[in-house]
């Protein structure tokens, strides 16, 4: 503890410790952070914003309900608005592996707020306490998760929705660019009926659009907030009237609506809404491991593998191979998915962890979510900027590779049943010869069982991307 | 293969291969149970019972469009459902663990129908081939995932939704019993303010309540089927009318509203929706875990635990210690959120596996799921009715351990403040006193901070457990 | 219960309850089976044979070391005997959702045991109960887990061993046939320097030989057995001697080195083992899925995919495209493997889960690591046998790709640099010429920084798949 | 980009980028940092030391194997070993979500030892190149996973292994401490016959020393190196004896036992060694959840919970309830816990995607690893000395809650059979009185079935802790 730093003495209920001269903080935050050395991670900063944006809104609240001095309600909200403008980041130094309820970091913001708030107040003016007034009304068990919840829907609102859009984007402007590329279909990663470029990306882009409805199901449970529960869902110590008023400023303020929890007990005892949510992004990251998956394989090569797609240069792409390029994006893509996958295992845990009147499994919730949170965020949209608007159709390349497939032999069917038509599927690749050949070797057309103009029609295989009646 | 067994010869399109007797399916059946002697374990029926009511309604259909006779559409419509009606359960032997498409039983109850329908069939009558006209418009590729989201959709709205309106239905109903029973509320498992039993229960409550809508928000997401895409998603081979007639069918015969899906090659190429239904009782796995170690532990002791509350009697409890009774089937439950996680973790796995026009994860992505809703469903509805319903509360033990507590001092905050109030706490703890005496030897009264009838009111267990203006 | 079977009535100690008339079990079995209609999966049955084993052993034991009486210890072994050889497996009905200390199980144990055991004994001669005799000196707390170690030790020894050296013997085998088929690397999926598929397949065979080794590291800690702990590890009421003695005889039996736990609170209220041994488990799930997907893609095409090997054709791939063969025994295997690795995420939770004297997640642990053991040995030998054995490789194809592959410059740098040799893979590409033209046309070897020789020796593709001084 | 900072134009294989002034990488790191603006994290700095240690090292062989000017050579030994050092490390820019192989960063060390060596070189002197020189005989596919894994070997050895060690210790030294104190023990939570408080503790002290095991084996597999393979395992590039003489050097210079890979196309296309790994330290996250929650548990209290251990006061633990002390490190670890097993999940995705020659999944291994590693390294040592170290047991609770147990009937069995002694602990329970009284009411003193003295005997407490003959 002692560094040389210049420091000062802080008291709280268990007696004095040492704090940095200059620090905004006092006792409680400076033994948590003597007591958990762990990680080197803080709790994330839109958490402690969140935090602060409540207690900023609290005091004004109590204020108007008469259980709070309107002149140090005013300092306090004065102070945290400075919290949540981001001005004293760095004096919130304590581990995010802390107590489960995240009571250290609550007792960081009411000390750095009532410290600021302290700051600019005339000597011999009334002082404000960091748990008589900054936490009046509130326990870190309803305060904690209520900013866990508000940092974690204001993420999916205001960063992942629009990023998930970003990205639906492009994938549809592709979808519609790549409308005639004709390639063949592959599944079982075999030669299947021919399918367009353009017909793929519609399902890329829509399985992006599903992931944002999934989204938006989640946060909207996310959205309510265990404020006015207190200590343990009863709300002892609070204005029966402090959450409401607090959480419609709130929404105010974010343009997001927020309600009260319908159950504090659900709300402040289980973290239910957060596993969801984890869940709902661990579906966006399959969705993208997909999606990446195809998009590398259909730019392998160039020469040794499938070659149908070119994904921008972005770097070179090897150490030792001169020349080389790769999909880097993608793969930077695909290890956000692999984290997000592991969060939500996290999340799984942590939800489970739960007993009696209290999850203290929140911190490393919030860490966890938020970490997927903006993961989603920054990766979609450089996929979207830098991969996918880039990309190129090799449409020579595809509409070769779906000629050649034998399975083309499949509009046969109705005209000569599927028996005869797998007879003709297999000398084709046996004799490498094309589909039509075989087809009219074999006497189809002049048993009379189709026409040429129908065998024609049948292996345009354009014409097989699409039903016919 | 030759098991002493009567057999007979069957032929496909790779020659011929030996089959049972009197097996009702042929030769890719009997090929696929050699190819695939892994688990034992067959595909869940009821994803065998949806193929075959697809099949079912299929054939009619097709006759409808006139692409089918409608003769023969007749005899694979009774045919397949008494399939349906599960009369023919033996004859699906095929181990889940098959191809990945589940192309394997499909072409089982393409084989089983044709057979069914062919037995009745007139001497001379055209015959019902398995694949020219039971699998008429169709792909294992779009009617293997179509069977299997209308079974899962099925049993999370026929099974899981009752079973847990049941259990929250019991939840509610404790609520209500045990609303004036005042215990110790618990955070980070020590000593806090005063709850009610009913407060808890409330809490289960509506996590079940919101577990019930996260269900219905995936299911209808797996009620959008892929069928009609055919083999790529394309529809090559289906008529344009073709799916959107035996969905609106299937929605009649089974009345849950399914629909066609938006896009076939999400439907087709992705199983998001399966993941998502995962993640769905993922949630209420994890909403249960919470719920029955709560209820483990208010039942623990009878002597040296909590024993707060009452589990009924089920069986002996061990084979040595005589006389012990233990809390087996929120055990079994739990073990059951235990595997239902578990086979979230195989649907991730499952979905991010697809590639190109086909995800080859779906055999063991429908034994997940089945797995997990007959699990959380059967597990429901046995928490409901053998230990909710009967929980008896030890309303004294309850009431004397919330006074016991220190934590009772709370409201004493607004009167002396928290530092005094944390002395009081510490000073009755060490001294083996009750809160009131010591508040009233430190002089809080005597100084006029609070009145004794203040501080009787203030202490006043029950009142705790409601905010007061 | 009442299903028109006939019945008769048995007691335990809470009283009487009815029983199948030819049941070999008894009341607490009936009770159990009553409690808990859950999945309709029973108990492994690999466990319960290995708690009949222990069973079989405990009375011998318990007769030597004069705490039974000789003459219903041999009517113990022998009838216990009988259940070892799976004579009566019909009659351990109860589900494997129960009690989560699998004491209905071990109940079910002692009450069919007794029940033979009484069967042939003399009119009027001591009757063997179920409690006082079969259980003797043992708990489920001890029997149990020590039943489900048995069991999976076995499976690894047994089974998963064997299996995995066939599989890496496959392997092998085949590094060794394609020595020297020379082919395109692939890093990132795109073009890199030349290797051989010999190379490929001995670095699977060597995955497969870390397996095993994992294995039986694993497999050496799970044959650690609980069993002398009795109810809460103590070993109160048995013998000092008891463990040891059933243990010796245990392995002289099974030919497998099983040792009494150095800790029995360790071994009893916690399953780290079978946490390590699911670990173990999913590592092998996870070689086999790589591997798995390198041979569908070498296997893809026939035409529009990568084409380098031929997999045995199994079965007809499509219900619609005729002629289309799948990687069917990959694609089942992949689903095993993440079967495995939710098995392991059930194994996970379960470990986490104990409290104090006795972890409760037995039996679904029990199932999850039964379940992985068989997934893996059967399919590892399948793949065997019906996919490595039957590989075919097309060379030619392997040794066009790699030689169309511009990352063929990369031996080049020690003569020109990695930059010069940047800008001939480039301009390779770019006007699809070969390498060894682009270097003369560039002047490298006018310019006398190469050979003409030097050249052509650095270009052989085979020579590249080795170092050189 | 441009932000107004001063910049320089660096060039390299794609052209010209800008770079700020005064950075020690060059181009390809600039593109880097530009490409993947994605977490803000980066790659973990034991990683970056790792690869600066094998570019040290490397440097120095290549000259003794007479392929790297002596002087050259010196000059990136020199440079490199002020970034081994820590000099530098702000010099490493690049996220960790970027290419899969980790080029980038293994560039931007390139670089910066590059820029380092020049840095002193002579004018005219010639120059020391990224690739050519300090990159020699290497790749990023072999060095980066080298890296990697000294990194975590090397944690593993240093820092877990010995925190490991150190929290064993104090459970051990606990365990002895506590070891007659007796106390009720505690299966299915329910009251089970008596322990000591130092068995359970000896049991969560071997738990330990069996995960030090674990880490052991799994370490030894990470200790064995892909160098020598470059870019796709055949070596290309790097002379024979190359890895084999780094390998040997890291040996001496780190004193841990490093070994060339025995194959290198398992260590370079596959990190099943990583997963391996990532599963030892999992169940470690196991056994010290389930350490940590008995911890919590036998502190609970200090009125209404068990009270039987009490935990060193850290801090305050509620910001509303006053004097209220929660057990926050156990707490801590448990989210530690719940990361790693997050982490273990991160780790088997990657481990599964690996394809080819190549698993570019390494950078997110990487920070998995290197985070899980150091959280419980971090957390077992603060578990140790602020927790384990300070406990102090509530001797007189432990022994009134043990005597109170019902359970200490099972002593009895051999006397007056399961049965009745199942009659005895129900009536003790109901009618409130002590085990002893029933008996002699009952009459099995009277009838002779025990003496008083064999009676008082079998109800010690302490006595039931160990078996008898």
């Amino acid at each position: 503890m002692s560094t040389g730093q210049a420091t000062r003495i802080e008291r709280d209920s268990m007696g004095e410790v040492e704090v940095p001269a200059d620090a905004l903080y006092a006792a409680q935050t400076a033994r948590a952070v003597a007591n958990f050395p762990i990680s080197g991670q803080g709790v994330p900063i839109p958490i402690v914003h969140a935090l602060a944006l409540v207690k900023s809104i609290a005091a004004g609240v109590n204020a108007d309900l008469g259980v709070l001095d309107a002149d140090l309600a005013a300092a306090i909200t004065a102070a945290a608005d400075e919290v949540v403008a981001g001005t004293h980041d760095d004096h919130f130094p304590i581990d995010v592996y802390q107590t489960g309820s995240g009571t250290s970091t609550n007792m960081n913001v009411n000390e750095v707020v009532a410290t600021l708030a302290n700051r600019d107040r005339a000597e011999g003016a009334d002082r404000v306490h960091p748990n008589d007034h900054v936490n009046y009304g509130q326990s870190s068990n309803d305060t904690f998760p209520t900013a866990l919840r508000i940092a974690v829907t204001r993420q999916s609102v205001e960063q992942l929705e629009p990023a998930l859009a970003r990205l639906e984007a492009s994938l549809t402007a592709k979808s519609e660019e790549f409308a005639d590329v004709v390639k063949a279909g592959r599944t079982h990663l075999m030669d299947a009926v021919p399918v367009t470029l353009g017909q793929e990306f519609a399902g890329y882009a829509r399985q992006i659009a599903l992931g944002r409805r999934r989204l938006a199901e989640a946060a909207a449970l996310t959205a309510e907030l265990p404020l006015g529960g207190t200590a343990a869902g009863t709300g002892l110590n609070a204005h029966p009237e402090f959450a409401g008023k607090v959480i419609a400023e709130l929404s105010s303020r974010t343009g997001i609506e927020f309600t009260e929890a319908a159950d504090h007990f659900e709300a402040q005892s289980t973290q239910d809404a957060l596993v969801a949510l984890g869940g709902a992004l661990k579906v966006v990251a399959v969705s993208l491991t997909k999606i990446c998956n195809d998009l590398r394989w259909m730019g392998s090569g160039p020469r040794a593998g499938l070659g149908e797609l070119h994904l921008p240069d972005l770097q070179p792409g090897s150490s030792i191979m001169p020349g080389k390029v790769n999909p880097v994006i993608p793969e930077a893509t695909l290890m956000v998915c692999a984290r997000v996958i592991g969060n939500d295992a996290t999340l799984t845990i942590g939800g489970a962890s739960g007993a009696f009147e209290l999850n203290v499994m929140l911190p490393v919730m919030g860490l966890a979510l938020t970490e997927s949170l903006t993961l989603l965020s920054t990766s979609s949209v450089l996929l979207a900027e830098r991969v996918v608007d880039g990309l190129e159709a090799d449409a020579d390349r595809c509409r070769e590779l779906a000629e050649s497939s034998s399975a083309i032999v499949t509009p046969l069917n109705k005209y000569i049943g599927y028996e005869a038509a797998a007879a003709v599927a297999k000398q084709s690749l046996a004799e490498k010869r094309t589909i039509r050949d075989v087809v009219i070797d074999r006497g189809h057309v002049a048993r009379g069982e189709l026409t040429e103009e129908q065998l024609d029609q049948a292996l345009d295989v354009l014409s097989m991307t699409r039903p016919h009646a």
